[in-house]
């Protein structure tokens, strides 16, 4: 059912039933290794390209989820996921295999919370009892294909972040044992001017602001209400910029309730400046990660936050400013309601 | 509720409460010119480049909707749609002067059924009254993308075909009157091998036979239930395939009732090959014409079916065959049922 403006509440809140993450050697060094089911070696993943070692990536995260939770392929009823690719390659292709009613979705890096506030959807609606989503970014095919091969070794500036490597996906069922999501708040649109493509953060971060923001006010809520707000990959420079906004709004946020992934998933030896980005990251936290967490019980309830940079190449070359999105599920663990 | 396999059948059917259709100056030349409530002289449609003249026809075809609906974009709660540029820039940069909530979608040309499809379900599911879709395509843009800019002068074979300059969108709503949604079926995906991007018509036939027979063999209902079987854009190759592969399945299709967009959209004098495609074509079509024959009470029920090809620029040139995938959705006049 709706709750004020923009908020969708479940009144039959799906089951996170099972989640596969799977990642690459350069994640395997990071902070958040046991966010990871299935780490790889090699950054091809043993694919001849890196679009493909992207497919090959949410296969794996894919297959891993369904055969964590008990079941096969043939279980699935729908499958809601997206990715950064052009024509989200990653995702139909991978898809394929799967042989299941696929639905296509794009939000740039917001694409992990969109395709799960979906899938929610489907099942509360009552029109699926098992779907599954899921995401992925490739750190050397998302860098070829929106700024330079990583091959030319072109330099960053601090602003800039690191595409993750990872891919996430989760079996929601109707029935069952684990956290549940209990509502989404799409969001809309957000653009403040930016154009600096090796800024994603800052102009990301006031997406994020407006979709908490309105999420807080549908719901009634306080950033109180929840253990943790977790935003997908504001980086440094995303995160500092959206906890002014929110302070500019007279929300206080607490530093230990409001952590991004992007910052959490490297070591601090590791050059990558801002953050971490992608598809993957927000996956790679949330579907890992924080769901990791409310399993063993450390957390009671969360709103994730994912944004997305909805630019394209060509409209950065057009001169065009960068439109960004944020959405949001709660997950809450089996009685906290 | 979920119906056989594949197949969600709406409880409370949505309505198509208003269409607005979009095009360009080649299409004011076809057959389908009362398919369009503006059509544009000027292939830039008043924009600097394609890209954003694609984006252009995308609003043109929202603001012509929510007017001709006697509403103001306040009273649209959600937004779902998408497009075949990269990043589907078309749809998240139109989408941000709508300032409503936005669910981005990808299905290549089945985008305007699939998120058709998916707006139903928002509504149905009791999550919003008043949803607004759409999807566009420009030929030079994406002839730009997809092969060679239209500037270079290539030919084409015969079973190429030629993309809609054409956007389409409707608002639904949970009452009122006019034609309703009233199930979706979200295809698989179908690979059959297939690899020449001048034939994407060949390539989709199987993923539509394959929708087609799992939304009959769910429903329990025959061809012969349909005043017409609709498809996107087929074109000539596809659609005698089609034909052929549901011939073999013991599916016996009228040629008068199994009709495709793209063969519909232009007039014998224009050279399109194998006939019209594109995100836009299935939208004028269906959202256009068809919508519009069943308001003037010449249709009561059909089956819109929409096909997409899932490759990339990118996918192709890496030696992938052609990803297709089709979705249905049946649309009825009220009282039909």
């Amino acid at each position: 059912m709706r709750q004020g403006q923009y908020t969708i509440s479940f009144n039959h809140p799906p089951v996170i039933h099972s989640t596969g993450v799977a990642g690459g050697p350069f994640e395997a060094r990071g902070n958040l290794v046991d966010a990871f089911d299935y780490l790889y070696e090699d950054l091809y993943i043993g694919e001849s390209s890196f679009e493909k070692a992207q497919k090959k990536l949410l296969q794996t995260s894919f297959e891993i989820a369904i055969e964590k939770g008990g079941l096969v392929k043939e279980d699935i009823q729908h499958i809601v996921c997206g990715d950064l690719l052009n024509q989200i390659t990653s995702s139909s292709f991978a898809t394929l295999a799967m042989d299941r009613p696929y639905i296509g979705v794009f939000g740039a890096c917001s694409t992990s919370i969109e395709a799960l506030g979906l899938a929610a959807m489907f099942i509360d609606g009552g029109y699926a009892d098992t779907v599954l989503t899921g995401t992925a970014s490739h750190n050397a095919a998302v860098e070829k294909q929106f700024r330079y091969p990583t091959e030319y070794g072109g330099q960053k500036p601090p602003t800039a972040q690191w595409t993750v490597t990872g891919a996430g996906s989760a079996v929601l069922k109707s029935q069952g044992n684990g956290p549940r999501v209990t509502s989404v708040t799409f969001g809309r649109v957000v653009d403040m001017g930016l154009k600096d493509p090796f800024n994603m953060g800052g102009a990301m971060a006031p997406a994020a602001v407006d979709t908490i923001q309105r999420h807080l006010a549908d719901t009634g809520r306080t950033p109180a209400d929840y253990d943790l707000i977790v935003t997908g990959d504001l980086g440094q420079i995303g995160r500092a910029t959206s906890l002014d906004l929110l302070r500019d709004q007279g929300l206080e946020l607490m530093d230990e309730t409001y952590v991004d992934c992007g910052l959490l998933m490297y070591s601090k030896d590791q050059k990558v400046q801002a953050g971490g980005s992608g598809c993957g990251c927000s996956a790679v936290g949330i579907y890992g990660h924080f769901i990791n967490e409310m399993n063993q019980g450390r957390l009671q309830r969360i709103l994730a936050v994912a944004t997305g940079a909805l630019l394209s190449p060509l409209s950065y070359q057009q001169k065009e400013s960068i439109p960004c999105i944020a959405h949001a599920v709660t997950i809450e663990r089996q009685g906290v309601q």
